[in-house]
């Protein structure tokens, strides 16, 4: 099947937002084993999108549009899907009282305006929204499946797990469903994570199997079509059994779980604290992890020493491992996170030092040193990060973040990298 | 005129990258005075890019494709616009040279399949890339402009400048040239900005005044069409000078500058250093005072006390400041900054306390305390933030980062907010 996401919007013509959504969607749908030939953003204007939509259908099977379903009158997406498919427009009675309740519990008056948000085209189903007043839509015109969801990314990633995917594994009118699960690997790179599952690769056919490298990691997608989704599941277990014994903790979590959950929840598991001692990566290592609701259960603090004398006076590395070794060195990052775990008084310590660049010190720009403390052991090791100081400095905090979870889990960064 | 962006890259069908560069050039577009109906991204396929390539040439005057310049096989951006416009392909021994000469400086072979990188359609100009060996190109095929510019950012931003731009300010074979100024302001709404300069927007015909709101901050666009680009500046000039009067301090920077830029030029110019006490945003400030090359002649370093005890211990805030007020007040904002002015000997700090949710403390989610502490005054503030945990966040980060642009120059958050 192939998928076509219409973006809908003068303001990502205008560059004032980054069309998120489209590279969200983009990396769902092929999850899901769909292909995408486009992706087409377009203005709030009735014949562009009329024409845009009328294109999307003629060389796609499923039609993702996001966005135009406010109440407002540049919100037009209701009435192009209708002009596009030559539907009348219906009003939902029930979806306007679904409208006046919600505005009735913010305890403000209900804009009558308001009232297009109940309008969907002849034949469409209106797709709940548990967090905004504007439902999606489902319309299967002529075997064409076509979804509107809100742009609004929380209201969308929502509405497409809930209506939007279950609908695709569905099919178009297939009686089989398309189970994926998505294992995310950090350490290798694409081609050794091809070279090591080789064999498996070339027997697998359903489920089939995919690879996909995205920044700093490499995902391998496994699709199973079957008559239920617990036959596919069943399908797809031994060969995810036979991938991680390949792979082992290089697999860092799978389908939608993100590192910082994975990372919380081994210390959470442990019941152990966490602070960061960084230099180069400025405080980006601490965001990430505080980055989760709940997070202040492990997460305690940082220093950020960014001046080199503050490694000495806030971290305590004592000046003569900086005379040997230097401010970029294995030891002044063990120091560092010594020094880190006695101020914060933290179980597990990630710290790093290094060169973000464009000027060298002591070293080129994107040498770094990480260490890890734990309860258990401290481990550092030395990287060389490639690109500008933005990627050296992205590219070392998510290094750092796995490096950590590695440590976390007793895996001292055995695996090749 | 009309702009249109084509994406070539099945990478960006897949969501692996995000395609900030649309963003980018369509606020570019915008700044220009070009219209945008339509963004494409298509993948790299060549029957699928000519199809887009002509489309866009058939409603656009200006088409504008990122990507496909490198050396693989997969790179058929410029086989793509001779299939377009119906030209031959061309080989260009200057560029040939250009290209050996590079692989020698990096003292490696040059692969005899990198010689497409000097090919280009007939009647194209070679567009001269100073940051990569992929030129770009440029085509008026019968009035249409065609601009081929590579998909990395760095080397598109470099182009756009270099040489889109200064041709599109030319305009299709008019003899004027478009120039406009972008001032980005914070602290005003995009409705209060309109207001405030009402009279002067309806006066405003050569140069014409624009309103683009993007996140946090509004811009007003000047632009001026005139004979000679000396001619276009001196008729933005009284205009500007009118805006700047109306706006103040809330006017913070011009065209590309960066609000970093100006915080660290501010700071330089009074040689004070500065530093950070965080607890919300979590490094996420000190992440960006040192996001610039050159950053650590002013940034020292940062405490993130996300633990309530870190504030005491760390940054030495009192804990009857704490029970007098709460650990999210004012006054903590203040004592955090205080603190961290002794413990890390700086000039400047930016403290924040607040709530990032989504449970609440003390406060509802939203709830942030910022203070300012420089060599004048200190000052702290109250605010309260939209949204969900991450946007609190990243607002908050902006938020306090322009607080501390006025603090630093003195002007003492008397402006609306």
């Amino acid at each position: 099947m192939i998928v076509e996401v219409v973006a809908v919007g003068t303001e990502l013509l205008l560059g004032q937002i980054v069309n998120t959504n489209a590279s969200y969607l983009g990396e769902r749908m092929a999850e899901l084993g769909l292909d995408a030939h486009y992706q087409v953003v377009v203005g709030d204007n009735h014949r562009r999108m009329v024409d845009t939509i009328r294109t999307a259908m003629g060389r796609a099977d499923v039609v993702i549009i996001t966005g135009g379903l406010g109440p407002t009158q540049d919100d037009i997406t209701r009435e192009a899907i209708c002009a596009a498919t030559g539907r009348d427009m219906l009003f939902s009675e029930d979806h306007a009282v679904v409208l006046r309740a919600f505005w009735d519990r913010l305890g403000r008056e209900f804009p009558e305006s308001n009232l297009c948000q109940a309008e969907y085209p002849e034949g469409s189903e209106q797709l709940h929204n548990p967090r905004g007043t504007a439902p999606g839509l489902f319309l299967d015109h002529e075997g064409t499946l076509i979804f509107a969801v809100p742009g609004v990314p929380a209201e969308l990633y929502q509405m497409l797990e809930d209506h939007v995917v279950p609908r695709l594994r569905r099919g178009a009118g297939s009686d089989e469903v398309l189970v994926s699960r998505v294992l995310r690997t950090w350490g290798y790179g694409e081609s050794a994570v091809a070279d090591l599952l080789d064999d498996l690769y070339h027997a697998s056919v359903n489920p089939s199997m995919a690879f996909l490298a995205s920044a700093g990691e490499v995902k391998v997608r496994l699709s199973a079509k079957a008559r239920s989704e617990a036959r596919a599941r069943s399908m797809i277990e031994p060969v995810e059994r036979s991938v991680r014994e390949r792979l082992g903790a290089s697999v860092f979590a799978t389908d939608d779980e993100t590192l910082e959950q994975i990372i919380l929840g081994e210390l959470m598991d442990r019941g152990w604290t966490i602070g960061t001692a960084e230099s180069v990566t400025s405080g980006m290592l601490a965001a990430r992890l505080s980055l989760l609701p709940g997070s202040s259960r492990v997460f305690r603090g940082s220093m950020v020493a960014y001046a080199a004398d503050l490694k000495r006076s806030l971290l305590g590395v004592p000046q003569d491992v900086i005379d040997a070794n230097g401010v970029v060195s294995a030891e002044t990052a063990i120091a560092m996170a010594d020094g880190a775990a006695a101020v914060m008084g933290v179980d597990v310590v990630t710290a790093l030092t290094g060169v973000a660049g464009p000027d060298p010190l002591e070293h080129p720009p994107g040498t770094i040193f990480v260490a890890v403390r734990t309860p258990e052991a401290s481990r550092a090791r030395g990287l060389r990060m490639p690109g500008d100081r933005e990627r050296i400095r992205a590219y070392t905090t998510t290094t750092a973040l796995q490096l950590t979870r590695l440590a976390v889990m007793g895996e001292w960064w055995n695996s090749e990298r």
